[in-house]
């Protein structure tokens, strides 16, 4: 008797789940139900039709039913909706979309991929009105794209700063609207400490997109929307992008467990609490492997990932479950931005005691052309040194440094490992030792008691109380912008001019980057001076940062040379 | 007391030892000593001056003595060779080049950081004539671009296609000489096997570039050389660049003993035979973590880590020696060629029983713009799957995946590892699924017997002996270009077309990159059939393999079509 294999959904997770169960069993009947009119369209790339770097709409079409049905022998049913699952029996009623006409399929082994639902908060005014759009597939984002153009749209904004909602609007940037990015977060993206982010906000404010944090949408007019705050902003369009619920009513309707997160629980093989359904996508909660708790991770890779080991369990091939750490990437504008692991809020949040090492070393031999600065935050667990998680952000491969620091993670690598590691260097690629060796070697000095720093958020804070800050780089770097009452000992004159700095106080010192702040921390403790702090991040890092014109002296210039513009 | 160091070489080992002992010690006494008259230039970056990548050879040079001393305190001292170590007496006698004159001075460390020496084969009339470099220094190849521009050099031959060589050659060409690389064996790049090499011969080719393998040089004249074949080859200047010799002769004077690879021998910390005395960089062998034999290493990354381990060392710091792997990475014109661990002919070589993956997916969403076929060849050890070496090879980024299989391998990471890494995904950047997980994924079929496979290298004897194969590609596919007698079975159409298959004769199968055929695999031997083979890397390899016309219907389109040019 050959297996009948049912699955709910037609995008990602769906679509690798049969096409996986096809090639274990030749035999099996495999039904795919999809309730959009596509199957198989590239979800992450629905962006990239706006501003036609996608040109064509269809082109997110990457198989169509007949193509399915050739290619894997297996059948595609688009505008069918599976509306109710009775277990018992071991079959799913469907509804067909066009006609309204609703009949029943039996399974040996269902899976569910319903994916997630883009939410639009009912208490907004004007939630419901035709200007305002949740992107979810193809035919969203067509029509997005058709209203704006039919509209001749000039001002769009995109509600929301996580990954849909930044690659949306830097999109619509691109295809030359006038775009207002407004997140109810003191940041976007959230995978980035706050720190970090600011890099992107100004990214985002340098390519001329206005953003608005710390405030929400109240009311939405046919060309203005009024914040909660008050202000009003021009927008002919609106793109709702705050976030996505998981899709499991068909699963509580058929009363399978939901975690704690709102997810669809699983087990290691990605089994729901009834063990002929199996559930996988944005719809479910995984097993956060450095937490040690369930999370939910609407990613690509995932998706797949968990099709591929829900169709080998079918077939009774076993699923090594260790868990999820959460790798992602992100390019806005010039700069790429990844990440992976906990960041530091994540790992305040967990408990876990950690430390950070903050880098932003050139990504390449810094006489090569298109020699960047790259910001590497590396978070590590005290007292043992495991790495549990990094940003990385820049012009440069930022996601090559965090793929390996993720897959350092995956084999419970710690910054001595890191330290250790290999990478492939050319000066034209990188540098001999690379940003990620650098966050190593420093949060093995943190790590060891070597030296003490201070995180970039504590430095409005010294600057204010007007604590001592020792600036070491060259008096040109000097005079062309620096901290408010910092004072200038170069470390090409240290050795010469330590009685300037102060014994009987904290001193915190930095440089450009908190290398040659580094080197004189070390020689001065070794002269005697034991109350000394590094900055982290130092004065790339502060530049950065938000900062107004008090903190620092001459800012626009320094952010000028800083090579990120 | 203070120590007192001194240091052998002042380029990437030596300069990274002795700020690394400042860093350590702000008391110590260090001297460097260096024959050139340069210390801390960027060696990696020589050939970048000849395009004008780097626009001044000055440039190169990162750090002037005077600059040393004072950022540092370290004393260095340029065209001083220390010509001789008396181990009893911890003293070294230095010779001062400019007058000649021989002094004494006392060590309680001494760190060796010599490099290795050009080799220029005495065998080859005219070796020694004045159109004839060998590049170490940043006076080399000063004097290189001198010779050639007062010359009015029109055709230059490089001889020796690896790292400096290659890298030599192609700034030439970008600097508008007529460039002939000239190899001995039958492949550049030995970092590379000879299949992944073609990749290379033919980007060098398609830029312009004569390539010769198989032949050496017997005689130099002034504008024409002549190899060991007869050929004549026309050469106003020759950069030889055959090889790198360990400089052991002062390690050998001393009584140090030597490695049986020609290398300074040394332990876990860096330290020679005599404990107060340390070697790093390029004069040195070191422990191969997957051979578990010594090898030599000479590259950037392992100097600056060896030096580091050994001025921490002097200080009572350990290292944590787990051997090394080498990761390397070469950009040739528009590719990135990315390699680490072991070769299938250095599997080969140390006996280690492997299996090899070959896959070439789309380094993006294929939809992006700039998205390329890469080649990743992963070696794997057989039965455990654990990952012993990979090779990369694509206009995207080779370095990235390379870099986490090197991770993995650091970790005695295996298949199933490198199967859940999850890596950093953004349509722009990668594939959900990227090109190494997909590589996991091929070996640990062949790991389980899911399949077999037909190495590349076969396709010759399998179309010359009239071996079954078939091509799973659609029509339009194979009629631009296709293995002569290949029959063309299309995916979409193989159930209806089974009994066109014969079950009495191993049949080979490919398709553009192997992954149609592997679902053709597998719903054929789901019928029954169980004498098939893949064919490792599909038409994509093929078509970029040594195969001429006879092999192939209409290459030359396909060539093309293929996107690497």
């Amino acid at each position: 008797m050959s297996k009948r294999i049912l699955v709910v959904g037609g995008v990602a997770g769906g679509a690798s789940a049969a096409a996986r169960a096809r090639r274990l069993d030749e035999h099996a009947e495999i039904i795919v139900f999809e309730r959009g009119p596509h199957v198989s369209f590239s979800n992450c790339a629905l962006p990239y039709f706006l501003s036609r770097t996608v040109a064509d709409s269809a082109d997110l079409v990457m198989m169509d039913p007949a193509q399915f049905n050739k290619k894997y022998n297996i059948e595609v049913r688009t505008e069918n909706e599976v509306i109710a699952i009775n277990r018992e029996e071991k079959t799913v009623m469907v509804k067909n979309l066009p006609d309204g006409k609703e009949y029943k399929e039996t399974y040996d082994a269902l899976i569910l991929s319903p994916g997630g639902e883009p939410i639009l908060p009912g208490a907004i005014e004007g939630i419901r009105n035709d200007n305002v759009f949740g992107i979810r597939n193809v035919v969203d984002i067509a029509k997005l794209d058709a209203y704006i153009r039919d509209h001749k749209a000039e001002n769009i904004a995109v509600v929301g700063g996580g990954f849909i909602g930044c690659e949306i609007a830097e999109n619509l940037v691109h295809a030359g609207y006038t775009v207002t990015l407004i997140e109810a977060m003191d940041q976007v993206m959230t995978p980035f400490d706050y720190d970090m982010a600011q890099i992107l906000h100004k990214e985002m404010l340098d390519n001329g997109m206005t953003l608005i944090v710390k405030d929400g949408v109240k009311k939405i007019g046919s060309n203005v929307i009024e914040l909660s705050s008050g202000r009003q902003v021009k927008a002919d369009a609106v793109v709702m992008a705050v976030g996505i619920r998981p899709e499991t009513t068909l699963a509580k309707n058929a009363g399978l467990a939901i975690g704690e997160t709102g997810g669809i629980k699983v087990n290691a093989n990605f089994q729901t609490s009834d063990p002929s359904i199996y559930a996988v996508g944005d719809a479910i909660e995984v097993f956060n492997r450095l937490t040690r708790k369930p999370m939910r991770l609407a990613l690509a890779w995932p998706a797949q990932m968990e099709a591929r080991a829900a169709a080998d369990h079918i077939y009774g091939i076993r699923n090594q479950q260790k868990g999820f750490i959460g790798s992602s990437v992100i390019r806005i504008f010039s700069l790429l931005a990844a990440s992976t692991g906990l960041n530091e809020k994540a790992a305040k949040a967990a408990g876990i005691p950690f430390e950070i090492a903050y880098v932003i070393p050139s990504d390449k031999v810094s006489l090569m052309p298109n020699a960047h600065p790259i910001h590497v935050k590396l978070v590590f667990e005290t007292p043992t040194g495991r790495l549990l998680g990094a940003q990385a952000i820049g012009k440069g491969e930022a996601d090559r440094r965090i793929d390996v620091i993720a897959a350092l993670i995956s084999m419970d690598g710690t910054l001595e490992d890191l330290k250790n590691m290999e990478l492939c260097y050319a000066p034209v690629v990188s540098t001999a030792k690379d940003a990620v060796n650098m966050a190593a070697l420093v949060g093995l000095n943190l790590l060891h008691g070597v030296y003490r720093q201070v995180p970039l958020t504590k430095v409005r804070e010294l600057v204010e109380s007007n604590a001592c800050i020792v600036d070491v780089r060259e008096p040109g770097e000097y005079n062309a912008g620096h901290l408010l009452n910092a004072i200038n000992i170069p470390l090409s004159q240290l050795r010469q001019r330590m009685e300037e700095i102060p014994k009987d106080r904290p001193v915190y010192l930095h440089c450009r980057s908190s290398q040659r702040s580094y080197n004189a921390i070390m020689a001065l403790q070794h002269c005697g001076f034991d109350n000394l702090y590094n900055i982290a991040g130092s004065y790339l890092a502060i530049c950065l940062y938000e900062y107004p014109q008090d903190v620092l002296f001459n800012r626009e210039k320094i952010v000028t040379e800083y090579n990120f513009k």
